[in-house]
């Protein structure tokens, strides 16, 4: 074959993985979503045998000798092409060093377990979620020892999810953050203290909950006949394609916040997903650059767009229309402080932009003990308590608001939560890059995201994974991944509360 | 191979097999009633790249040879291994004389062409869906001719959806009801012409018509945690597993009836799929004996159940409770006259009993005429239009209600519109079996399906696709098909309303 005979083959490849992806990604969103309770185990066996074909599909000698084939042809391959290769290749040896019988034994515990942690969750019984955690921490540790055995298996994780992240990086972050952020906190939780929050957990009407839901993402300028809104126990996002991008939020009744920021968050990401060059689509550089960007611009719609004075003053008048009993009494600027109001919480999803870290360094901390061995799976919710004591000053009452809130677990996912915080952090430099050019201030007072959408797409999300986190960064702020526009931006926020 | 190593290698098939039916089932089921309006770009390219997979891999002669080495040792197998080596020859034969270019460009068509209709009916338009029309009917046409060369198209089509059955036995079917039944319909639609029905068009709110679909799936004992139902432009039914089973059903704010009884009908076809042998899933020979053997257990508890006096009486407290506004100067005998007046409507789905195979013909006429080449696509409004004004004396007003109402062509299916009559007929057939040995009226009038679920169960649903529709009805009713009780039931029942 020649190059060009190997590139087609390539994009047939592509599109083949892409019609897997899509089927699949669709039937763990109908399980998460409308699929009957019962149902896992048809799911679950689908799944199972689903994965194994598509191991023997892509993980062969023939897929194998065309990438590196290619790989080869390194010097007469255009860019994006070579980042395919590149994509293609890890992704190879990733999964080629894993059993197809073991990998296929993986895809079927982790429907079962995200089922059992469900159960669990509702149930407020850790015990019987407890099985399937350790056999998911085993499965990972062997996993990651197949692949990388001269490595820690936690350090394995960590780079899958934020490619070039170990341990030691991670450590890095969170002490600058310890040093810069953590000393004011609980100075400014005391300060704070007497901000008045009730009125957010009056009874809002659910349906008027999802209206608000669908405010919110006109506003933002999504169209609405490229996405879907529908419901889950946890909030997430799949980009299928840029006309399929579907997102959960979770409507509460006495908690108006929850599902606006889980709407704003999930909205960020489905933007991500929609403003992926078209190009992209049915490739494997569609997506976005890491799970640690793609949380960068879900906290930048959450945070420094939902959480900001400006477009608090701008929704607020709209808010106080649709909830006029609930909202009666209150003045925008009493909702800004109430939905910024530091406290010492519980729940990770409903933290304040202060103490979020907080909530990151305890799951952290404890998927680090469970991989180091300092751990045994029982006496999690018992560690879990002690942290939430030690850092936020508060013990859950209970396991479903402790140890077991967080779908990731469940559904198999270790390494992800500094993502999450690393995705604050990452927001905050490209705010401070954006804040160059263009007065972000009022065109959020004006509710008008034409300007800041177009920046966020043309700078990161047109380019779903064709750059990697690094780069992305480099390209567009002209300097690596800096933690302090972070600690500034905290500090100067909470201070002015 | 041995037999035994033979018959593992046909149940590994099964299994993969059940695997891309249950993800491609999800996705066409998501497509239908969750997924995003522009998505249907996206998942056609899916869908029809992963058809293409799916021929590669159950069509070629590893799986041919596997086929009929097994039929070979015909006498060495029991009764259910011969069934399921016969069905997948049938399948076989049936796909692999179709060249997989052209199978994959039917499935890309049928997913768009299904969006063009849900358009063309939205917008009354019935030009843009001509082309996607022209396009199925081409494709059928052909394949029926790779297939069966010596045989007519439409007659291949109509042995696809049951069993045996070609035009001269549909004619014959029709022609009994033409001589016992339509003489009638005249003389009682004009005496039903004074039957009170103007409040089944009064204002029901949505919401308390979704709790009646559930107070309705409740009383015929089906467990939620296995189903679920959704809404759906035209309401179909999917089982994927005896624990997985979906339905939908259309709400509209001015007919109660509507979702009444899409919600009975298509809760009988789901209870087929709950109450399939839990052996049978993941097998080739889950599901139903055929489209006139499923349709006859939706038709039984629509009509038979349903629309019967008995059940009315049951449930019409129930309903006078829950829209009291609307039903409260109502009577269950006025109720029940309503459901059940026959008059000449324009849509099939929402006809009444007696004149429910009136639509029928008129499409079987017109698939009829379109496979013989006697009509072109571009007429077919004006001879569906003559076709409803000659057997209903009625000329749809638009498009939307004519030639556009159903789902069935822009979905690549033609000869299915027959199995819905064949499917009344075999029900009232089942119905005279079941009284020889069952109440029903009395079981029914106390609101107990215990034991008519059994019967159905037992007789018919729990063995999926074991017997052939011809088989099942001899061994359950003990002779043939016998189109006598249909026209005795439906003369019974109209000249007593």
């Amino acid at each position: 074959m020649n190059t060009q005979e190997m590139l087609q083959k390539l994009t047939e490849l592509e599109q083949i993985q892409y019609a897997y992806q899509y089927v699949m990604g669709v039937t763990n969103f109908d399980g998460n979503t409308a699929a009957p309770k019962n149902s896992y185990q048809a799911r679950g066996q689908a799944m199972a045998i689903l994965s194994g074909e598509t191991y023997k599909k892509f993980i062969n000698d023939d897929v194998k000798e065309l990438l590196y084939n290619l790989k080869d042809k390194k010097d007469k391959l255009d860019f994006i092409s070579n980042r395919k290769v590149e994509e293609y290749i890890e992704n190879f040896e990733k999964i080629s060093k894993i059993p197809m019988k073991e990998f296929m034994e993986f895809t079927k515990l982790r429907n079962e377990s995200n089922h059992a942690w469900e159960q669990a969750k509702t149930n407020d019984d850790f015990e019987s979620f407890a099985p399937y955690l350790t056999k998911i921490i085993e499965f990972n540790k062997r996993f990651a020892n197949y692949r990388k055995p001269d490595k820690k298996a936690y350090d394995v994780l960590l780079d899958d999810f934020e490619k070039g992240m170990e341990m030691d990086d991670i450590d890095k972050f969170f002490k600058q953050l310890k040093k810069d952020v953590v000393p004011n906190i609980k100075e400014v939780v005391k300060k704070s203290a007497s901000i008045r929050d009730d009125f957010l957990n009056r009874s809002f009407p659910i349906n008027k909950q999802k209206e608000l839901s669908y405010i919110l993402t006109d506003l933002l300028k999504m169209n609405r006949d490229d996405y879907i809104i529908a419901e889950s126990e946890h909030p997430f996002t799949m980009g299928l394609h840029n006309n399929d991008v579907r997102f959960t939020t979770h409507y509460y009744k006495d908690m108006i916040a929850s599902s606006f920021y889980s709407t704003m968050h999930e909205a960020g990401h489905a933007i991500y997903g929609l403003n992926n060059d078209i190009k992209l689509n049915t490739t494997i550089l569609s997506g976005g650059a890491s799970n640690g960007i793609h949380e960068s611009q879900s906290r930048f719609y959450e945070n420094l767009i939902g959480r900001s004075k400006e477009f608090i003053q701008y929704i607020f008048p709209t808010m106080k229309k649709l909830f006029s009993d609930q909202l009666g009494d209150v003045t925008a600027n009493e909702f800004y402080l109430a939905v910024n109001k530091p406290k010492t919480s519980l729940i990770r999803i409903e933290a304040d932009e202060l103490t979020y870290s907080l909530h990151i360094m305890v799951r952290y901390e404890i998927e680090r003990m469970m991989f180091e061995g300092e751990v045994e799976v029982k006496d999690l919710p018992a560690i879990w308590n002690k942290k939430y004591e030690e850092y936020l000053g508060i013990t859950p009452p209970n396991n479903t608001k402790g140890v077991l809130q967080d779908v990731h677990w469940g559904f198999g996912m270790m390494g992800y939560f500094p993502s999450y915080a690393l995705g604050s952090a990452y927001a905050s430099q490209f705010l401070a890059k954006m804040k160059e050019t263009l007065d972000f201030d009022s065109e959020v007072a004006k509710g008008d995201f034409t300007k800041i959408n177009l920046w966020l797409k043309e700078n990161i999300q047109t380019h779903g994974a064709i750059y990697t986190p690094k780069q992305l960064i480099k390209k567009t702020c002209g300097e690596e991944f800096n933690p302090s526009y972070y600690s500034n931006y905290l500090n100067s926020k909470f201070k002015s509360l």
